[in-house]
């Protein structure tokens, strides 16, 4: 790891989130916590750094966040922004435009489950500008 | 509340879980997390008291708990118990005869997620007797 990343909650935070990294502005980490596929509830701990977050995006089958440690947000398009603190949970309905991560002076960690994953995808949008993000969790 | 409960997690406690109690041995309490049905990932934050446990059961469609407090157990019918503490998982396939609960020292909470929840069905077996519960956890 290449960050010191602090405890911030008791599950696994797991490795660099390159896989996504595009889809992000700052830093994440994850953590797959389920392998059974027959379950239809893959899930994983997601971890931000201070500042980052994920681009704008839908889920064609929706997500439900868990959050789990740290300070963060989560903005659906025209709202004003969630703040989210552990104990906090999100659920994203299908096709809602709305982007997540951590708050400007702290880490944060949700579960993200995939809802509907038989046929879910992901949609990625644009990048949450500087702007936009002062703005919504100031 | 009838009991003096410690917060052992960021999630909430909720009512006394009357609706499973038949299915209960000892004390414990429902907390809904989920509202939005086509997500099909309804999940509840379950909370136990030390030494209560549910009877041994089976879900046609699965269960994975996701463990936020406290220490406790889960059993699948001639295995060793798993010990479970806050940031643990448990998958639990279709069809496969188990239980969960508290340590008999610890109040214990889970969140249960019900996979697959547009057919799974409990099927409720015989409780676990106090020889089995102490023979399991010692």
């Amino acid at each position: 790891m290449e960050k010191n990343i602090p405890k911030i909650s008791a599950f696994p935070t797991g490795e660099s989130n390159s896989a996504f990294e595009q889809y992000f502005s700052g830093k994440s980490y994850l953590a797959p916590l389920t392998v059974n596929s027959d379950l239809n509830v893959p899930m994983a701990n997601v971890t931000f750094e201070p500042g980052c977050r994920n681009n704008w995006h839908t889920h064609t089958g929706g997500q439900i966040l868990i959050c789990v440690g740290g300070s963060g947000y989560y903005q659906e398009r025209n709202q004003p922004a969630r703040r989210l603190e552990a104990g906090d949970i999100v659920e994203i309905p299908a096709d809602v435009e709305h982007w997540h991560g951590a708050a400007a002076d702290s880490w944060f960690s949700h579960i993200g489950v995939t809802c509907n994953p038989q046929t879910n995808k992901n949609i990625w949008l644009e990048a949450v500008s500087d702007e936009e993000y002062r703005e919504a969790v100031k």
